[in-house]
């Protein structure tokens, strides 16, 4: 049993020591931090037992992932990560092995991308497990927004999609690598990341940027192994995956007309339009069809 | 049934409109928020069904505590809210009313600040409703920090305690209008908000101040007429309920030795002195006592 002054001494030196400019951290009422570029960037998403997490994940692995899907809004964003604080519920019970190793999944995948846990709280909960996190990042360059696409661009995805529930979606890889040409370059339209899957998120991507439909080519939607995977074991096509399940967090954005992916973005590949023709539709061998704003659905 | 693109922009204007320098707001992977000051005072709690309000209590208290309870750390801070991000996670079943009454408080406790939610997320969950709720704010003065406090101080609280259970938990105040006033002045040494309870958050404040003790004179504490009529209840001593209870959200500080409250800070009470004996210790007709430093514990 330690004390109240030690457990918070103890956090205090756990999670920090990540950045140099941290002016208060863990320990007072709430945290001070520097704000240099004068704009701050702010996400919070929670996850939840049972809901984005099965029971038996490793601690660990639910305490990456609780941040990491934050990273990733910021990656949309062409933000970078400055600092987090994070609320943990922890269920009677945990014990003291589970709750570090949650913090320290919590630690290593915001130290990954630079950013520092500050501050947050950790209380009991008669519920199931459930961390909330809230990350600050910073603009490396224009504003990566979802309601900037227009008639006329092409659509691209930064990597292969489906399957993630295979156990990828523990670990999502926030696209900085992808998303900081994009904030510095040219030419750039609506971008959003694939959380709830390609063809909900591409809807709401039409509907924020206020166009009224998008052209995919079947052929060209890349195809994740694991949504391969899934489909060789329930008979459905991997395609269905690729399009309807959620946690990819692979960028969806759009570039102007003739305007070419900037050198430093690799891997995207193109797979359609946006166009005056209401709705989304599916080109393929089989000619052109409806494609239904439906994404991955939690079971709750 | 509303489409996601209704839910989001009815959202938008839901929360939207408190303040005008608000760059992105709800709508996208993450909001983006101006910074004036350089630098960010950031505070993260929850507020969690049936630890920290019984399932019986009005949705729109309950959105309000979650709030007032996370500014009412920036005031412990001297700092002003500007903006805030919440994630809502509602238990199945949450009828579209209770999720409006929640949200409604959620935004009247934040306007009433001059405070704006500007994103979040809204999820579903098999345990409890949880309400995590992230302020962000700026520094009015100098920060007003827990571990300032040293030996020969004078120690003040700003209003009376205990018995804050019998319903005005749900409604803390955030006392801005005494933060302000000490975060401009002189002489001020620890400040710390009283969430846990006076002695717990006294000994929190001397262990962060490295200071060994603090003598309270027993009869200098002013007790809150909801500890009087627990203790009628009860036949305990309201004074027990002024030391132990929590939730009450008064600010304890401390003053240099000599130095007199600002003119602005009106109604603090003088109740001790930050000491060199180790220890805290109560002063009264009784003589001295130690006083542990325990405050009020969920029932988890």
């Amino acid at each position: 049993m330690v004390t109240e002054r030690e457990w918070t001494r103890g956090l205090a030196e756990f999670f920090g020591g990540v950045r140099s400019d941290v002016e208060l951290g863990i320990g007072d009422d709430a945290a001070i931090v520097p704000c240099a570029s004068g704009r701050s960037v702010i996400a919070c998403d929670p996850v939840v037992g049972s809901v984005h997490f099965d029971d038996d994940a490793e601690p660990t692995a639910i305490g990456r992932k609780a941040v990491l899907r934050n990273l990733s809004d910021l990656a949309a964003m062409g933000a970078r990560p400055t600092f987090a604080v994070v609320s943990v519920l922890l269920p009677a019970g945990t014990s003291d092995a589970t709750r570090h190793d949650l913090f320290a999944g919590l630690r290593s995948a915001a130290a990954d991308h630079g950013c520092e846990i500050v501050g947050g709280d950790c209380g009991a909960t008669p519920g199931p497990l459930v961390v909330t996190v809230t990350v600050l990042g910073e603009l490396v360059g224009e504003p990566l927004r979802r309601d900037a696409a227009r008639v006329g661009d092409a659509l691209f995805v930064s990597g292969p999609l489906g399957g993630s529930s295979c156990g990828r979606h523990l670990e999502p890889t926030p696209r900085f690598d992808i998303a900081e040409p994009l904030a510095k370059g040219k030419g750039v339209g609506g971008v959003i990341d694939v959380s709830d899957g390609l063809a909900l998120d591409l809807r709401t991507m039409l509907d924020a940027s206020d166009v009224p439909g998008a052209e995919l080519r079947e052929d060209a939607i890349p195809v994740h192994a694991d949504a391969v995977a899934f489909a060789a074991r329930t008979g459905r096509s991997p395609l269905e995956y690729a399009i309807g399940d959620g946690e990819d967090h692979e960028l969806l954005f759009s570039l102007r007309q003739g305007v070419e992916p900037p050198p430093a973005v690799t891997g995207c590949v193109r797979i359609g339009t946006v166009c005056a023709d209401s709705g989304m539709w599916l080109v393929g061998d089989r000619g052109r069809r409806a494609l239904a704003p439906e994404g991955f659905q939690h079971d709750v």
